[in-house]
């Protein structure tokens, strides 16, 4: 995307990351989760974030539901619309990365492109990881009942079911949230960010 | 602001605010900076951050060079993109404070309507610091060299020569940078926090 802005000079952070990573012990970054609706996204965040700040960790969850009420509270549904959320999600996750946080985000984010948008947003400091729930499984759990309404028509360009969901070409991580409990899915997780964060990894 | 979007249900986050203050041992918010070009924020900006982290504070900050880079890239400078920059910058400064973090944004934001909406968003725990250095003041000192380009026309529409600047009606604090060196400023912003952020503050 082009700067539209002129007479700008980015000025340098006095505070390194080095410096964040250091006193707290791990690396910021972005753990990126994307997945059908229902597939365990907010669930899975919003334990992880309880799990790794009992740990001691720098974690804040993203998750769509919530941002619709503030920064995005000015967009809709449309296809333009969706674009621009999930741009914003991926620079404000970049943002908490650059403060030394586990940014958890959990959108279905269904475009490859807008996740390699996000992914460069935060300056590769970002993990994709696809909860891998089939749709057949997503739409017998239905936790908010939006398949159905989706079905009827009742809630338009549904993703899944009105609305394309392109699967991850090469993510992080894959956790099968179709077959493994949230406590699987969740050991998964902690599992891969002890690796991805820590101080020594690339 | 309406609400676009509909089906939301709004999730809560699993990690308590006070879980992340007693831990961390002080409170998260937002310390908005207003002032006119020259007056300081940015450089008083990032002196406190390093400051106060090297006091082993959770901050960060965000100013408006850098965030134009990124999640405003689409943004320039009219009026409304102005509005919308900077209704944008105070929502994610309260998404870093509802993160733990003792946000210090530096942001000319002219209008007190903005900068009422910035509150707003970040739920009341927002401290409006006003740096009252003078136009002649700041037009003197003019460390980009802006003012002589807006006086020359060169840039148009240009806070405190071309565009208005409406001074805070009740700031937390005020800090006079106009007479004050920064190493005086910075010891007054830093007594603020102190009390402002603490456990025991209302």
């Amino acid at each position: 995307m082009s700067i539209k802005s002129q007479n700008i000079v980015e000025i340098e952070h006095r505070v390194s990351d080095q410096d964040r990573w250091q006193r707290q012990g791990h690396k910021g970054g972005v753990l990126w989760m994307t997945g059908l609706p229902g597939s365990g996204k907010s669930t899975l965040a919003f334990e992880l974030e309880r799990s790794l700040f009992a740990k001691g960790r720098q974690v804040f969850v993203m998750d769509g539901d919530n941002l619709r009420h503030g920064l995005n509270s000015d967009l809709g549904f449309s296809p333009q619309d969706r674009a621009e959320n999930i741009r914003r999600v991926g620079e404000v996750a970049g943002l908490y990365a650059s403060a030394g946080m586990i940014t958890v985000t959990a959108f279905i984010s269904p475009y490859q492109a807008a996740r390699d948008a996000a992914r460069a947003a935060a300056k590769d400091r970002f993990h994709e990881v696809y909860l891998s729930a089939s749709l057949d499984v997503c739409e017998g759990r239905d936790p908010k009942g939006h398949y159905k309404k989706a079905r009827s028509g009742e809630i338009p360009d549904f993703t899944g079911v009105s609305a394309p969901y392109e699967s991850p070409e090469a993510p992080e991580l894959v956790v099968n949230t179709g077959v493994l409990s949230v406590e699987e899915s969740l050991a998964l997780l902690e599992d891969y960010v002890a690796k991805a964060f820590a101080l020594e990894a690339e």
